[in-house]
């Protein structure tokens, strides 16, 4: 092994045991264990740090020569270290204890409803944040540099005309399903116990293929995916016993990102090809929006399909025989994809979903531009939910509070949301003409093929390419949001009885 | 915060985090994790031992001057460095790439009864653990290099005439019991949930003061209990559904182990003296023999005796009301007190225990003096069940090759166990002087004023005394084994109706 892979290893190591005592205190840890739980995070995160920034890391990744797999490690160790040299140490610790802070007072601000409790924090986190993309360095608009540590590659310049382009699309389909009858949902919210719900998803998520033999499910308060390797991948889950689709669904999208870091090469264990240097995460996902493309593939595409459901409804009617007595298939699966314009982001439905984060992102990105002052800001936000989804923002906490991103300091990965909507459903054109028996496989229950063709274009190559090279690989054109488009007013066309009048789709597919 | 108290806080929290990974792999990770969470804990390791022998680290111990925990401390930093100094990187080396291998030819060698498959990596774990030996230094026997590591100012010459009179002792008792008729325990070999079984004990647990806002309880295939600072310490257990016991008693045994992580006070926390330096382990205990005499002292003298199940049996019964209907409480007194001779180690009473103990002891000492070669153990190990117990072992797998110590390099662990209970008795015995209103506490189901003053005498220091420092400001006298020898001998003899008959007691109690 060279200086420069064994440095790696014990640099993805030290990521990976971040992930375990991530992994650990959201699921097991006891309340006391917090204290002590930061310390010992801090400290491994400083032994990361400094490794990462040993001069003899450097110079080893210096001297790569080698194969493409190689030499790109290589390449993204340098400019890891260099963006990381870059921001000012009195800088990342500030953000450090700003973070710690301002969760609580988000929190608490959030409780009340009262948003100027939270707003001298985070005009200080958006300060901070501009520092840091000062520090990063960009060329058109500080938003940019920020962006880039969750999407490489994406700027404000592609984001806007393609979100504007998505918003157009999505308020025209969202008023052409409201003008229609909505179907019934009232079964949705009858008393699932966890246990039956637990059952139904591992067996679904084990059919799409996630190896439990190299994973697990667990519960917690939010919903997560984690890796320490491909041998280890676990996911979370939230039992709701009144709503049905929170476990399930939610079980389907994090099995997505669980099959993404499964797939892996086990060759690029321990490297740098799966691992997030610059922001500390041992992962093996290009990026966070190549990630969510397929948990929202599997969860919407696959889990949401009727085809999915004309096989397994009869398996979760027997799982719920009482709860499910009067309702037949195509009844669950207009439930399960009904829309309706609601306030929450995490509660909301496929098509409004993106609606919730352009709001989020414009928002962000006039903070970090300077054009938007955190004092205008829940009025921008109101105004926008008003417009978007007709609906009137009662408290804060509903609004502009109920995200925790903000004050965690993540500015610039909501957009990755729906970049992975995108994403999704390119990649999923490229499985439909790569595979001409993928319709039938589905309808009969294997979804092998379609993992392993999305195994060897993605999953197995980690971080190796950018997300722009993958998708110039897999489907032969970079970010595109025409296939998505087509997908939503095909989808909600039959679901609802459209008659081909989404005219935003049409023109701008043009 | 001091130089040396940063060092010392990282260097804590490195062996948490060690503890974390641990506990993970042995109650929580999916098999497939096994080979990348080796790599994670060799690198955290590796992290400790670079960061516990840097230059810096010794300096600001040197610089160390204050009260006496902080000397303390700073002088068991120093003695730690100068120790793993002393030891030559290749050996460390050797002795980790021998463990992992030599426990895979242990596991197989139990499994099959054929000791010459283990023999040749015994010899060479023998030879590397003398070479041990040799580099940390010694005055009279290599054992007492090894035993030191364990139990901090042990030596062969303390331990042979100690152990001489207990064997003694517990022979001629164990005699004298096989001469009277035995309790019957059919019931408790019935069926008892795993679930009803985790609900009683953990009440037990919390009625004793576990505080399981610090600390859970989990499963795992053999029972132990690990702390990440007083803020977070987990016990485990192993429920078997045809054996009430085990998991009943190992509970308790954990617990007391818990309870003294727990009782320490909260400014040791992230220091040496929560810290095994040498041993690259976070623990609280003073030493191991310490710990032990937690675990038996509330497992056995108060988990086991009479007044704690006239309390408790009621509820008991009330979980298992069928597998206990024909049992009085005096006949389930007497069944987990019973005492019968049997070939494992693990599965032995209180009193058979011991001889399990000493006979291991008096084998391993012999190998690393160099008067026993491997080839002659298993054969020793025999006739020493033979002559003690009055068992034939009709195979190695359950002789010789029953635990897994010797394969991982463990010698010189196994006197702490006999050690333990020699100083439960000796703090049993000073809390009974202490605390007049003692027996009516424990009669009342009142636990606190024992635990309480276990916390001040020992608990709260942590590993600022060492254990004989421990033994002579609680109890007024070094080891003793006085108050053991009277303990069992009163116990038994009121079980089994004995009377009087002790000789080796009495005798060596003048």
């Amino acid at each position: 092994m060279t200086e420069f892979k064994r440095r790696s290893a014990e640099l993805n190591d030290l990521l990976c045991v971040l992930n375990v005592l991530t992994w650990d205190a959201r699921t097991q840890m006891p309340a006391g264990g917090t204290a002590a739980r930061a310390h010992q995070m801090a400290t491994i995160s400083g032994v990361a740090r400094e490794r990462l920034l040993a001069p003899e890391f450097e110079q080893a990744a210096q001297q790569v020569t080698g194969n493409e797999a190689d030499t790109r490690a290589a390449q993204q160790a340098l400019e890891a270290v260099a963006a990381m040299r870059r921001v000012p140490a009195a800088l990342t610790h500030d953000l450090a204890v700003l973070k710690s802070e301002s969760q609580v007072l988000w929190a608490q601000a959030r409780s009340t409803g009262n948003f100027a409790t939270f707003a001298p924090a985070l005009e200080r986190m958006v300060d901070l944040n501009r520092q840091l993309a000062d520090a990063l360095g960009y060329e058109d608009h500080p938003y940019d540099a920020l962006l880039n540590t969750y999407e490489p590659g994406l700027t404000v310049a592609t984001l806007l005309p393609l979100f504007g382009r998505l918003r157009a699309h999505h308020v025209e389909l969202l008023q052409a399903i409201q003008d229609q009858p909505q179907p019934r949902s009232d079964f949705l919210t009858r008393q699932y116990p966890a246990a039956q719900q637990k059952e139904f998803s591992l067996a679904m998520a084990q059919l799409f293929g996630y190896d439990t033999g190299r994973g697990r499910l667990d519960e917690s308060a939010h919903p997560f995916e984690i890796s320490f390797t491909q041998q280890d991948v676990r996911i979370t889950t939230r039992f709701q016993e009144h709503f049905l689709p929170a476990a399930l669904f939610g079980t389907l999208h994090e099995t997505g990102h669980a099959m993404y870091e499964q797939g892996v090469h086990p060759d690029l264990s321990r490297s740098v090809l799966t691992s997030d240097l610059l922001g500390l995460y041992a992962v093996a996902g290009a990026s966070y929006g190549t990630h969510e493309s397929q948990s929202r593939l599997w969860e919407n595409r696959i889990g949401r399909s009727r085809a999915f459901w004309d096989l397994h409804y009869p398996q979760l009617q027997a799982t719920f025989p009482e709860q499910l007595a009067d309702v037949d298939v195509t009844e669950f699966h207009r439930a399960v994809n009904r829309v309706q314009p609601s306030l929450i982001r995490v509660e909301a439905d496929e098509l409004t979903y993106d609606l919730h984060i352009m709001l989020r992102v414009e928002l962000e990105r006039a903070l970090i531009g300077g054009e938007l002052s955190v004092q205008d800001l829940p009025e921008a936000w109101n105004s926008r939910i008003q417009s978007d989804l007709g609906l009137t923002v009662p408290s804060d906490s509903q609004g502009v509070l109920q995200d925790i991103h903000w004050s965690s300091g993540m500015f610039g990965s909501f957009p990755t949301y729906t970049i992975g909507n995108i994403m999704a459903s390119q990649f999923y054109q490229a499985a439909e003409q790569a595979l001409p028996e993928l319709s039938a496989h589905l309808s009969a229950g294997n979804y092998a093929p379609l993992r392993q063709w999305l195994t060897e274009q993605i999953y197995q190559y980690g971080r190796t390419f950018t997300p722009h090279e993958l998708l110039i690989r897999t489907t032969g054109s970079g970010l595109d949001p025409a296939p998505y488009l087509q997908y939503l007013t095909n989808k909600y066309s039959d679901l609802y009885g459209l008659k081909g009048e989404i005219t935003s789709f049409s023109a701008s597919s043009l």
